[in-house]
C-alpha cells in the first residue's frame, strides 16, 4: 500500500465514521447488546437523515469488518472462557519495589492470570519469577507518552525480548496522528511489531482513547491493523481517562475478528471487566485483578448470559 | 568509591537528615531567608534535643555542602540575571503536534529561554528550528516513569544526542530507590551522564519528589552528585506534584554550590518562579513561560530584591 493509498484509505474512514457519529454516541454502539454491555442504545444523532441515503451503501465496507463482532467475541468467550485467562496483571507505577513486583508474579501464578504486565526495568525480574508458568511477561514501550522516537521504541522493544518479554504493549506517537502524518504513525507501530514478531512476541498498540475523538481512534485502530498489531488497547492509565465501553465497541468493529482489544484505565470491578468482554474486549488491563477474582469466586467463572461476561 | 562505602554514605545521610527534620519542615530551611521564600521558619521538631548534643558536630559534614547556598545563589543570580534564560520552555504534553512544538520553539527565540524541552520525537525538530540560535535543546530520557531499563536509557540518551538534543532530562529508578537498591539507581544516572558528557551535554537529573520522603529526596539527589550529573531537578509534571521551595532548599543543601538544581511542575507564575529561585533553584522548567514574561514585563526584569530570584 502507497502512502497516497494509506492517506486516501483513513480519510475515508475518517469520512464515514464521521458521518455515522453524533457527537459523542456511536452508531455502532446499536450492534451492541443492552445487557450487561453498559452502552446506551442511542440512534445516531449526527447522520440520521443520511444514513437512509448514502451512509448505508458507502458504509459497507468499512463495517464489513466490524459486522461479525458479536460472533467473534462469542467466539472468543467460548475459546476462553475463564475471568483469569482475560486478565493482564499490571503494575505500573513508578515507584513499584522490587517486593512488590515479586509480590504481583506470585499473585499471577495463584489466579493463572493471561500475564504480568511491567515497566521494562523490571522484565528480568518477572522472566525468573514466572519461570516454568503458563503466565506470560508483558512489558510497555515508549510508556506512557509514546513521544519517544521510532527508533528508541525499537530499541526498547529489544532489549526488553532479550530480557525476556513475550507481549509488548507500545504507546502509540499521538502527536504524529493528531497532526495527520498517518505514515509515521504506522511506521512508528511497524518498527516494534516488526521487532516483537521475530522473537515470537505479540503487540498490542495503546492508542490512548482518552485523548483522541472518535474518528483518531478509528484511524489509530486501522493504523494497528495495517501495521500488523497483534491487539489494539485503549489506555495508559497514566492520561486523563481509561476505557469505555463504546471505545472497545468502536476499537473492535474497525479490527474485526482477527486482532484483539484490551480495555484498560479504571477497570477496578468485576462488572467493569464484564461490561468490557460483553463490548467486545479480549484481554483486560488491570491492577485490581486479585480483588476482581475474589468478587468472581462467589460467582460463576464460566460465562452465565448469552453475550459472555 | 565502593559499594559499601556507599551505602554507608547514603545510610548517613539518610540518618542525619531524618534526624534534622519534623514530620514535614526541613531544618536547612532555617537557612533560607523568609522574603519570597514561602518557607516557614520552623526549629526542627524531631531533634530538638540531639541537635544539641551529637548532631551539630556529626551534621558538619553534610551541612558544608549546603552552607555556601545563599551566596551561591547570589552568585549565579549574578552571572545570570534575567528571568527568561533561568527557564526551560516546555511541552511534554502526549498530544502535541508538530505544530504546537514549532510554536514553542518560536516563543524561545522571541525571549530568550534557556532551553525548549520536548519529548525525544520531537528532537530533530527542534533542533531545525532553534539552528543558530543561543537556545538549547533539552530532552527527557525514562519519561515520565523512570522505570525503562539503563540500557534503553542509555540508548534513548545517545539517540537524542545524535538527533541534536544538548540538555538530557533523565528520570531516576523510582522503585529501586525505594527498595533501597542505591548502587542500581546511582548507575542508571551514570549511564546516562557518561553517554551525554561524550558528547558535550548536560544532564538533569528527575528525582520526582512527590513520591518521595525527604530522606529519599536527599539520597537520590547525593547519588545524582555522585554519579556526576550537572543537575538535580524535583518533578516530571506527571506525577502527584510539582516543585517546591522546601524541596529545592533540601536539594541545594545537599548538592552544594557545584550542581545546578532544576524547579518544575506546577510553576504557572512569575510569583512561583521567584519563590523557587530564591529556595536555591537555578533552572525552572514551566509550559507557562510565556505568561511569567507577560507577567515579568511589567516589572523589573533584573532582580529586584536582596536575594535575587
Amino acid at each position: 500500500m502507497t502512502e497516497a493509498e494509506l492517506d486516501q484509505l483513513v480519510a475515508q474512514i475518517g469520512e464515514e465514521l464521521l458521518s455515522r457519529m453524533g457527537t459523542s454516541a456511536v452508531s455502532t454502539a446499536r450492534k451492541v447488546p443492552a445487557e450487561g454491555a453498559g452502552i446506551p442504545d442511542q440512534v445516531c444523532s449526527g447522520c440520521k437523515q443520511r444514513c437512509a441515503q448514502t451512509c448505508a451503501a458507502k458504509s459497507k465496507q468499512i463495517l464489513a469488518a466490524g459486522a461479525d463482532r458479536l460472533s467473534a467475541s462469542d467466539k472468543l468467550t467460548k475459546i476462553d472462557p475463564s475471568i483469569a485467562s482475560l486478565i493482564d496483571h499490571t503494575l505500573l507505577r513508578a515507584d513499584a519495589t522490587a517486593a512488590d513486583i515479586k509480590r504481583v508474579c506470585a499473585e499471577a501464578r495463584q489466579f493463572a492470570f493471561a500475564s504480568v504486565c511491567v515497566n521494562p526495568y523490571w522484565v528480568p525480574l518477572v522472566a525468573m519469577e514466572l519461570a516454568n508458568s503458563p503466565v506470560k511477561v508483558c512489558t510497555v514501550v515508549g510508556f506512557p507518552l509514546g513521544a519517544t522516537s521510532t527508533e528508541a521504541k525499537r530499541g526498547e522493544t529489544e532489549k526488553a525480548l532479550a530480557a525476556g518479554a513475550q507481549e509488548i504493549d507500545m504507546v502509540i506517537n499521538i502527536g504524529e496522528l493528531k497532526g495527520g502524518n498517518h505514515e509515521a504513525v504506522k511506521n512508528d507501530i511497524k518498527a516494534v511489531v516488526e521487532a516483537a514478531h521475530a522473537k515470537g512476541a505479540i503487540v498490542k498498540v495503546i492508542i490512548e482513547t482518552s485523548l483522541l475523538n472518535d474518528s483518531e481512534k478509528a484511524i489509530a485502530s486501522t493504523l494497528s491493523k495495517l501495521a500488523g498489531a497483534d491487539f489494539v488497547k485503549t489506555s495508559t492509565g497514566f492520561s486523563t481517562g481509561g476505557a469505555t465501553a463504546a471505545d472497545i465497541a468502536l476499537m473492535r468493529s474497525i479490527v474485526g475478528p482477527d486482532l484483539g482489544v484490551k480495555a484498560s484505565g479504571g477497570i477496578r470491578s468485576l462488572e467493569d471487566l464484564k461490561t468490557m468482554a460483553a463490548a467486545g474486549a479480549t484481554r483486560i488491563g488491570a491492577s485490581a485483578s486479585v480483588k476482581i477474582m475474589e468478587a468472581a469466586a462467589g460467582k460463576a467463572v464460566a460465562p452465565t448470559s448469552a453475550t459472555g461476561y
